[in-house]
Parts: C-alpha cells; structure tokens; sequence
C-alpha cells in the first residue's frame, strides 16, 4: 500500500487531539497501518527537549535558541520514526510539523521566515508532510477551549496567538496544495469529515465517508 | 578600550583549557575586562543542551539532530552572554564556536558544510569570533594527554579523530585571515607565545610579550 504523511496544525485548543484521534482510527478501518507521532516529541531525545521547551520555567530562551530546539526535536523524530515508517508502507499522522516552527517563532515570534524554512530544510533532510490540515479557530474560541494549565508556548497572551492564527493562514494562502484549511469552529463530526474528504487528495483508494 | 571575540578551537587534549587560562590572564593584565565561555554552555540553557549532547549515553542522536542542539545552545550563548559583553566592550574569549560544529558534524559527521555555515549564520546571528585558535596535535599526541573519562563525543574512535583534524585544517586554510593554526606540539610557554602574538593581529594596542 502508499505510504502518506498528514500533519495537523493549528494554535492549542483547536481540537487537534481529537480530530487526530478520530483520523487515525478512520485509516486503520481502511485498513492502513498507522504511525502516529507528535513533534516536538516521539522519541527520547525529542520527549527531552520537549520537557525543556514546555516544562522548564526557569530557562530563559532566546526566540532563536528555541527555534532550534524544536528543530533538533524535528531531525530525530524524521530520523527515527518518520522516515522508517513511510519506508515500510506505514501512513504517519503527526501533531504539528516545521509548520508550527515557522509561524511560532517566525510569523509570531519575528525570526526571518524564509531563514526558519530553510534551516528546516536541513533538519527534515527535506521530508514535506503530503498534507497539512490547518484548524482555523478565531482566536477567542481556542482559549476558552483550554481547561488545563498552560505550558510555556500557552502564556504568551492574546496578541501572540492573533499573530498565530493570520501566520497560519498566510502560509495557507502561499501553499495551498499542501496546507488545507479547516474551519475547526463546528462540531467534532463536521470538522472530522472535512479532514477526510481534503485526504482523499492524498489517499485516492480510501473509501471518503 | 576597543572589545574583540577570540575563539579557542582544536579536538579534545589539544591543550585548549590551559591556553585559555594563560591568554586570559594576559588579556586581564593588559587592563583588558574579561568574558570567559564555552560552547556549548555558559548558560542555564546552554548547560541543559550540553548535559543532554555529551552525557546522556542512553539517547540515539541523529546527526542532524546533535548538530541542531548545539546551535540551539550557541544562539543563546550569543544573545545572553557574548552579545553583551561585546557591547559594553569587554574582550570575549571562548572554549570552541561554530567552527567546531562544522568540523565534528561536518567534515567528519558527513553532514552538508555549507549548510552548516548557512544555519550557524542563523543560530549566531551572523556573530563571528576576530580570531580562532587552531591548537593543532597530530592525533596520537591528542589522545595520549587525555586521561580523565571519555565524553560520548570523544568516544567515536581513532578514525573520526582524524576526519576531525583535517576538517579543522580544511577550514583554516579557506580563511586564513579568521582562523590561525598553532602547533599544540610544544611547550605550554611556546604555545602561549604564538597565541598571543597572532592575538596582536586583532588586539593591536597589546604589548606582546
């Protein structure tokens, strides 16, 4: 069977979690092996310096010192769980990708655009997700959607997370056959087959709900 | 009083510690204020990545990966301490820099040099030492003088070792002007002496020994 690589995308409290959830169990009744992952995370270098990134209160972060770290993260999860599994057939979901970086720490985080694509060139080897699904929520409907206490990325305020959202769809609009953008603010089941229907470009075989 | 960034550079038992210590002390009696670092450390953030790289035997690194942390590390070593004491005109001298990471994960890690000069451009800022210190030691003489534990980095072997040299030397020829080769084969004073007169080459209001 092809192999195929989907992230999904979007500021916290867009429903990613679920929606991911809801993916893969779709792909396996279809009859695909699975990998699910998330970056930064994964693996054990990329779970330590997520721990780092999100946990660790008392660093101070220069934006591009953290910008690396995810990037690091990112070069061994494609090392070691990325690329093996699309070798072996596997179809990978993953929970955000280098599109996250270039929009957190680039578009919100004012580091040079072009640069963080081009240093995600080095760190991936050059491995593109097949498709991206971006959930589009304004703003306000995320945060009031977040009912645990925020990691580090979370605190950063309202205007951050505005500076998120038009991020993301700016790099929607610049590439639009690799980023589908999905209005996340409908029900579970709405946005669900949204997601199926735009990997059908990807997964011409699955059978579309 | 005019500031400068020396870099001290070499592979592990070149004699780079002891040389460092001496150059500083001059610099310190020449009435120069002095900032002493290493990379990658010198920081909270900086001593978290370097634990991570060089002591956590139980983690599988990517190449691409290792060599992205240590950019991490060296960005926020420049904008937390190197930066700044530039700015308020102190002489910054520090144990290893970019060029170290091009060397190890480069020329003899196998990864891309120019990409690494590419994104060592975007993890400094664009921020290069005056002058670098090649202490250069056949490879036997290097290994011979080490006899504390090995790190996970100096593990690699007799044949890296030696990828390491030429590498180092590969770079001093291309720029010549940034990068001047000592021999670390000889007494700890005639090292010194050749240190500190390359330094007259950046530090011109020095009284050279």
């Amino acid at each position: 069977m092809e192999n195929a690589f989907f992230s999904f995308d979007g500021i916290d409290g867009s429903g990613k979690t679920t929606q991911i959830e809801l993916f893969c169990q779709w792909l396996r009744e279809q009859g695909r092996q699975v990998a699910q992952c998330r970056d930064p995370g994964s693996t054990r270098l990329g779970e330590a310096v997520r721990e780092i990134l999100l946990n660790r209160n008392d660093l101070a972060f220069a934006r591009r010192s953290e910008m690396l770290l995810y990037m690091a993260a990112r070069a061994q999860l494609v090392d070691e769980v990325i690329a093996p599994a699309l070798a072996a057939g596997t179809t990978v979901v993953c929970d955000r990708f280098l599109l996250a970086n270039v929009v957190y720490q680039g578009h919100a985080g004012g580091l040079d655009v072009a640069a963080l694509w081009q240093v995600g060139q080095v760190a991936t080897g050059g491995l593109k997700p097949d498709l991206t699904f971006l959930l589009d929520l304004p703003d306000g409907q995320a945060a009031a959607r977040l009912d645990r206490p925020l990691d580090r990325m979370e605190q950063q305020g309202a205007a951050f997370r505005a500076a998120l959202r038009s991020g993301y769809l700016a790099e929607a609009a610049r590439q639009p056959e690799q980023i589908v953008v999905i209005d996340a603010g409908r029900s579970i089941d709405d946005v669900q087959r949204d997601v199926r229907a735009a990997a059908g470009r990807v997964l011409p075989s699955c059978k579309v709900i």
